[in-house]
């Protein structure tokens, strides 16, 4: 654990400057507006250790994948989110000395991001020979208008005389950490010295992945009006540079103004054109103006989403942060995105698509955003079914296999214990329909659509398996699970349980589907009698003198010891071989108690508490999917110290850097675990069989806590302190709600107690 | 299987050229001398499909590992055996035409590899227009004088007149084709117009391998003359050029001498002068002089190890073409070398040691070499041993790990399920000295040095496997067995197996070692407690009914179908994506049959029939490695007509292009297994607690064969034919032999018969 940032409600604040911690200020000073991101890093360039990073959104690269021999079905490429070019800098040189915080003297350094409106501020005092100067930096991407970002300086001189020259660059030389061989992924167009723009495209590649082409442009504004300076233009850059001179006591103002338009949304001849007019209305208002706007919006997300905490600044802190990275990296107004696992923060696992959007993404998005952001969700899987064919066929099997890591539903990672074995994401990718179906009770999309999904996946799923004769079941081998600290595994109790659920759910729902949707699957009545038989005989591997399920076949001959005994060796993926990973008991995040939080009804409380304690002491949470999901089975079992001690892991994993990665980026996908902890956790959301439930405690240490959720068309409060409980049906028709097994009726503008 | 040559028992020969088999043909017309190699490529150059190849024993360069997400214990490079400068070139244009056999016309096509020698030779008629030339060229590569080779081309004008322009080149611009991003893994170093000589050197690398220099150098003859023509040059690239004008029946004559010196054995700036003077040594003889000295030490090769088979030319073509390209790839006279899977005749597997050598090519060598070849290969690991320990120490284990691949000792294969995973090699590789001590008698290297290596890999055992409560017994979790088609099992029985062995073996041996050793390898009593109790107590999975041991823990739980059932699929490699691989039941190489193969003496006749019978019709032989042991188990249980079908497989891979992948390079080290299948196969040789045994039988339709063995100072012919066994101890002390259960008493120069 290491805690760089203040504690404060609605700030992420530090005061601190330490050169080995830039890297994790820049990941955790991330901003984005959900068309694109970039790190925290400087405008006016570091020179010391550094991951300079600016992302957009659905702009990739498929970089060669490179393996020691060449097998059948391995992914040609290994898909990248490229560095973009970038606008941030504004080099700034005081008398003949640039300004470099890795390099001169300063004082008074403060850096915040106001979680409000996503608005990074910046200052310190430069300490130079003779003068003195104070810095104050802002930058925000708007989310109303999002091809802009705006960032602006101000300097005042406090001591001395200060000439200062100025280099506001655009600079499309960059290039990926994580490219193969420091290759650059951009190829120059051109640069355009009048309009200030660049404008790159995306290598050629022979894997027939379109080439994108993204065109920046920017202009300088002081005191609110336009100014230029010199232009000077080389490949793939721009710098616009001008110099003025300042009294002990004057301040100075530039704000610069970018634009950013891609090939995803604009035609490369119409780029320039499109940029400019953009430019135009942004320029018809001023920063304040600008920000008042983007304020605006943010407001309202927060009006539905925030969840209060009294009594725990470091929690509200934590939840707070973690929603608006969710929010600043994807909030679905644009349908063909997604979720990546690092959003904008940083290169790992390159602004794909995993499993992590419909595992712990839509469970949270149900709850707090319009249930069209989910079904966009839905349909993103549903327009990359052809991608999901195409994968099945690669690996010789029928059917649909979504994949482990994607741009556009073609796998495009390399590592075959992964690609080809943690096929458990084809059975949780389409149980997001399902939770979709049972939270909004809206069932058009799996009589439909839903319908191309669950019917590919079955097919998949049907030849995965195999008949035993030894064991006389349904049995499936060569998997990896969740728990990706076990690899190649047969039987996978999750993976196995996942699948016969699938293929149950599917049989159950095909009756009830649209006539078009039935005739366009077309299964046989053989194919439904041979689903039935594998739900029948699947075998789910258990040890019934532990009472456990094992999450393997020979996950019992394994060295069985706690992760207590290791505590000196953590994190063990940072310390251990990957051989002594694979061979060790440990356990990198919930495989069987993940089963068990997906299909929680269908389990007895014993069989919770006996899986939980035989699991969770195995864990060592080096996921960041992991601790959410425990801490929510923790507080269904009434262990609410562990369910705390796990929610702060998930709140703060980030802010706290629990797992020693966050210098790569934020884990945006697992942000929604410490909503989920809360709301499933701590207040015991459930919704089973058409009922929403509650089974609220407060955590020790808090005073109260608070948040609303989306229900049916219903918008609902729920209040808990240590009385008890008040729910409030702010908006929407009468709803019968069980709150600790007591069942309450609200109607609208009601509050409850229980 | 595809036969592009034809069966003669001395020759292999061809009147064929099909384009489409030009790699094929290139792999079978590799030439080496222990120093060097090169494919068939031709001399004038070819602009069709082709895998350009010249290789330099021991020159090797460490590509870097790309791979998804880096783990822990990686190597950080794949070791590549770099494509050499290439000194064959010789450009002819004639009348304006340039030769290339891509495009024009020609008659009479012969291409011929002579067995007794290794010479190849080429010859055709060219057709152009108004003129016809009879080519014919020749080529070795100087066994004697190891850095030379000779290349020779008549030609004689038919019809017409012909202007022939030669353009003899050295050319260091060559680039491997498994590079990862087509780069170069030379840099030129300088070229010497005078001396024609280029100077190159490997890329650097910040691996700390060392850089490896080569310098060339070319001399032209004529008429036994040296002559010169026009020399230019770029980077790494000489060309010198000439123009003649021939007549019709006019002939001439063209000899094109080369000296290859690498920094292996001379310092960069003594290369010239050694090559100069190496030219001059050489050129003191003629061609033919050369030839006849170079053919003499191959007779001498051929007197200790030919094998005669009367009555089956392919047979007998089979067995001869593999051990010459086994002696051109290694006969022991450079320590510091080893046997590459392929030799000098592909890049593939990039000319690295590999467990083969001690498994195929030990055995075959300790009877047909002196023994002080075998002993160089045991020391050649023993030389490796800081290697070794460091690659367990990668691992976070103690002890030593020999690599599944390397040229230093250090591994530098950069798959886990390989590299971490594929550990029998580590008991393997000292069962090697098991073989060395046992078949000659002499226990003075496993009394010390050997057990160096047998207690460093002891160690590395007794802490890879893990004590399991559930079981009761040691187990070992996440190997690869022999049979790479199965990645990261449990419990394979192969391996535990020879763990087991291992550790038994090293106690045995342990209170005979030197005291020097024993203090060296400083073994505790409580170590050995340990190892004896692993011995003791190790599971090694079998089933009962079957009567079976079973490759690793889940096998029965496999959909278990004999290969017959997918014989238009296969090689199953080329069809089927490797997920389906690794779920299939389908074996790749004999795994627990390698096992009782090794350790014969310790398992019945039943048990060897049960197993056999249970995984030989499961096995699809893909590895070049499997058919000669089946062929060897198949023989002693005297299931003959099978016996001799996997003969013919391991005798003619290559010949007959059995597993379809022949263009790539041959298959090197498994060339010993036509020799073991005739040796300890056919004539069932046997050497048990220092009893020399026999048991031989002639396959059907064969009349005779015979072959001679070195064994403990003797020399011994055995013949065997319908009529039963002759075994004649040409040389050496009286010698008691048993044949079938017989037991003979040799005397040197008599003959006995059974």
């Amino acid at each position: 654990m290491k805690r760089i940032f203040e504690i404060d409600p609605w700030k992420v604040e530090t005061h601190q400057f330490n050169k080995e911690d830039k890297r994790l200020q820049e990941s955790m000073t991330a901003i984005g507006n959900d068309y694109m991101g970039m790190r925290g890093n400087f405008e006016e360039g570091y020179s010391g250790d550094s991951l300079q990073g600016t992302y957009l959104a659905g702009v990739w690269f498929p970089d060669k994948t490179v393996v020691g021999w060449w097998k059948n079905g391995y992914p040609k490429y290994f898909g990248k989110t490229p560095n973009s070019p970038s606008f941030l800098g504004i080099g700034i040189t005081i008398n003949g000395e640039k300004l470099d915080l890795a390099k001169v003297k300063f004082s008074d350094f403060d850096l915040s991001l106001d979680m409000h409106q996503g608005l990074l501020s910046r200052s310190f005092i430069y300490e130079g020979k003779d003068v003195k100067v104070k810095f104050e930096f802002e930058r925000f991407l708007h989310i109303v208008q999002k091809e802009a970002a705006l960032i602006r300086v101000k300097m005042t001189v406090l001591e001395g005389k200060a000439k200062i020259d100025f280099d506001s660059t655009l600079d499309g030389t960059v290039v990926n950490e994580d490219s193969n061989y420091d290759e650059r992924f951009w190829v120059p167009m051109n640069e355009d010295k009048e309009a200030r723009t660049i404008q790159v495209k995306t290598r050629p590649n022979p894997y027939e992945v379109p080439q994108f082409t993204v065109l920046e442009k920017a202009s300088l504004r002081h005191d609110g009006q336009v100014i230029t300076g010199e232009v000077t233009t080389e490949d793939a850059k721009l710098d616009e540079k001008f110099s003025i001179e300042l009294n002990e006591g004057e301040t100075y103002d530039l704000e610069k103004d970018v634009i950013v338009v891609t090939s995803r949304d604009v035609k490369d001849e119409d780029q320039l054109a499109v940029a400019n007019s953009l430019m135009e209305k942004l320029q018809a208002k001023s920063f304040e103006e600008n920000l008042a706007d983007h304020t605006a919006v943010w407001q309202k997300r927060w009006e539905m989403s925030d969840v209060e905490i009294a009594g725990d600044d470091a929690a509200q802190q934590g939840i707070r942060f973690n929603i608006l990275q969710l929010f600043m990296t994807y909030y679905g107004e644009d349908e063909r995105l997604n979720v990546g696992p690092k959003g904008f923060t940083g290169e790992k696992y390159g602004g794909a698509t995993y499993w992590d959007t419909e595992a712990y993404i839509v469970p949270m998005y149900l709850g707090i955003t319009s249930p069209s952001v989910t079904k966009a969700l839905l349909q993103y899987r549903h327009d990359q079914l052809p991608g999901a064919y195409h994968n099945a066929k690669e690996q010789g099997l029928p059917g649909a296999l979504f994949p482990m890591v994607t741009f556009n539903g073609i796998e495009c990672h390399n590592e075959w214990e992964i690609t080809f074995e943690e096929i458990h994401r084809n059975a949780d990718i389409p149980h997001a329909i399902a939770m979709y179906t049972g939270y909004t009770g809206d069932d058009s999309y799996v009589k439909n659509e839903g319908m191309d999904v669950l019917v590919g996946t079955a097919r998949f799923w049907a030849a995965r398996v195999h008949w035993s004769k030894w064991r006389n079941k349904y049995v499936m081998h060569g998997v990896t699970g969740p728990n990706e600290y076990e690899n190649n595994v047969n039987n996978n109790w999750f993976t196995n349980t996942m699948a016969r659920w699938l293929l149950r759910y599917t049989l159950e729902r095909l009756p009830l589907a649209t006539k078009e949707a039935q005739e366009r699957v077309n299964v046989s009545e053989e194919e439904k009698a041979k689903w039935q038989d594998i739900v029948d005989k699947m075998y789910l591997p258990e040890d019934k003198d532990l009472g456990i399920f094992l999450q393997q076949d020979d996950f019992l001959d394994k060295d069985i010891r706690p992760v207590s005994s290791i505590e000196d060796q953590r994190p063990i993926n940072q310390h251990w071989s990957w051989d002594k990973i694979l061979r060790s008991p440990f356990i990198k995040q919930a495989d069987v108690l993940q089963g068990i939080y997906f299909l929680n009804d269908e389990y007895t409380k014993e069989q919770k508490e006996k899986n939980f304690d035989f699991y969770e002491p195995l864990t060592v949470h080096e996921s960041s999917l992991s601790p959410c999901i425990h801490s929510i089975l923790a507080a269904e079992l009434g262990k609410q110290e562990k369910a705390v001690e796990l929610y702060q892991r998930t709140a703060r994993l980030d802010l706290d850097n629990y797992n020693n990665d966050t210098v790569d980026g934020l884990h945006i996908t697992s942000m929604s675990g410490s909503w989920l902890a809360i709301v499933q956790g701590f207040a015991g959301m459930r919704y089973d069989h058409d009922q929403l439930k509650f089974n609220p405690f407060v955590p020790e240490g808090w005073d109260h806590y608070g948040f609303k959720i989306n229900y049916r068309g219903r918008l609902i409060e729920v209040y808990v302190d240590h009385e008890g409980t008040k729910i409030t049906l702010l908006k929407g028709d009468d709803l019968e709600v069980v709150v600790k097994d007591k069942k309450l009726e609200l109607k609208e503008g009601e509050t409850k107690n229980a």
